[in-house]
């Protein structure tokens, strides 16, 4: 059995459904591997518009399967290689091209946490949890907050790395860690609906505009705008934005070719 | 018929009005021309305590001219410039030393969103709104985005991004994008009332300050402490800091010289 | 008469209480230096877990003694010395293994607000209030805006500045300042609750996870990557680690060693 289900929905919607339910989707070298397989695949994918992670079962993702760190403790060699290529997994969510989506229902912990927090928009059921739970194992969640802390504040992200606490789902998005909670029996719809627009909007320029936004986020503001207006200009010379711009002048709706 | 209107109100607060009702006051690289003009009158004015952006008719800004973006579209030389212009111009505003205050009354759209999220504090009307809608014309809000992602959440921005769909005034707040909602009919008043306030202030260690302020937030956090430790010694020898500093001992209001 | 009293609390937890309550704890270069000293102290005491710092009387702190800012101000050395001095003790707290509480009851004002910025959680009694008013007394809040920049959005932290007014605690919790408020009679009882719990999990993988997060913060995400892969694999070679995957894959209470 593959620890992941993937399924090409409507409008190029491209599902990634993690399957290791009874295990809690432990993110196991295996699974990091095969995440890792997905975005270099999507990446070349030009069909595929929008991603989501979703999972089967009751858990989103409960984090490093902790047998498996235990056993690769003897080696600090394959330890660091296992956190190094989890964080490039969750990096390759950054850098590809395609929004992705994090639809979590139920529990979200430590790199599991992580991997909503990489996600580029993030929605989860009201009866979903998230949490840093590292200090009650002795080990702090400290690639997970690097994510983590990008996203929301300081003063909370410590609070959730040192009281290791479940914060509930209403409380993540008042956080600013996902955007939106929904009942658990309309989320799924929810959230198809939500990439369903996206994958209206005109992908080319999605595509150029997300790796900019993550790009110019780390620069000084003055570096950001001189790299910014590079890329506009370059946008400019697309197709959709010549039709787009077209299409608004005159009061139609754009005709996308890409 | 100007692009701009500007006066000089009581308490030399300086507004400058947005005045092309009908074309949604779209940036164009006339107003982008205009704006800067007024900000480098501005820094050098020694009368100018505060500035309010405001607009007549039902918009605030709409952002860029579409019409001029696509006749420049022959031209990348063209094109960058008019970006680095308005890049250029939203930067004067960090730097100008008077305190800015966009007084947002209806849509701020793109480069339009760009500019309330350039000036130091803004307050909206109850039914203005708020949006990136690059994508729904292939062009990215990526010079947009530089101003606001640097004011709100990462989560938030990317929805904004990926959606091009408006949000309230309200929902500006909640995300910080704003700093206050006021009622249509009492919008003006109170952002007179609050630029008044401001004029009370020392506008002698405003200045000083709110130039190291910007300057600080991209620092690291120790050099940010040796730079302002600079800024509060260099501060103590102003007029206004010995005057106020008095004034507080003594239990009287200080009297400004500045 | 000392300005600050201490004690070690059951649970090794550490209280560090301003005692200067007639002149509402100004932040002089004398209790910057016993600050100091107890940072330096806490930093090689392997016993203490949690530090919380509160105060006696109805004032938390209301910044620089302004007394003694005065007459320091005939010499730019001596002021330069004086913040240099406060902005060590603040950045010794982030820099501290232990995580420290501020438990504010009554004003946090200027470098007093800084204080409760720069620790890394924060509870205040519904009464309690915050303010940069160094625009009231013609000196700009500089180094007390390098701390609380750090920790709540742009528009919120201009707004305090430009304005110099009061906020309350519940509005301090919305915008991120502070993590919670508490009733009065509740809020030191509370707060013992919450570093009781902390002190609970494993305080060796807490001591470089706290180093590890405040540095993370300042790199970019890809160093911030490599770097925290490097602590993990740190971490996982301390006793705390060993046991506490052990005890949660046998399902019991893990028995910290250290």
């Amino acid at each position: 059995m593959s620890l992941i289900n993937t399924k090409l929905e409507k409008d190029n919607i491209y599902i990634i459904e993690l399957n290791n339910p009874k295990k809690r989707n432990p993110l196991s070298l295996e699974l990091i591997k095969s995440l890792q397989n997905e975005f270099d695949d999507i990446k070349k994918n030009k069909q595929i518009k929008v991603v989501i992670i979703q999972s089967t079962g009751p858990s989103f993702s409960a984090g490093h399967d902790l047998t498996e760190v235990r056993k690769s403790a003897k080696s600090k060699i394959k330890l660091l290689n296992l956190f190094k290529t989890c964080s490039k997994m969750m990096l390759s969510i950054r850098y590809l091209p395609q929004p992705v989506i994090a639809c979590v229902d139920g529990i979200a912990a430590a790199a599991g946490c992580q991997l909503v927090a990489s996600c580029d928009l993030a929605f989860a059921s009201k009866n979903s949890y998230f949490q840093t739970p590292g200090v009650n194992i002795g080990l702090f969640c400290s690639t997970p907050m690097v994510a983590i802390s990008r996203k929301i504040s300081s003063k909370d992200m410590m609070y959730m790395l040192l009281s290791g606490e479940k914060i509930s789902a209403l409380e993540a998005e008042k956080i600013k860690l996902i955007n939106k909670v929904f009942l658990k029996k309309a989320l799924k719809k929810e959230v198809i609906n939500i990439a369903s627009k996206i994958t209206k909007k005109s992908n080319q320029s999605i595509k150029i505009g997300k790796l900019a936004f993550y790009n110019q986020l780390d620069m000084s503001i003055e570096k950001a705008y001189e790299y910014t207006s590079q890329v506009m200009t370059k946008n400019m010379g697309f197709n959709d934005a010549k039709e787009g711009i077209e299409a608004f002048i005159e009061k139609r709706s754009p005709n996308w070719k890409n």
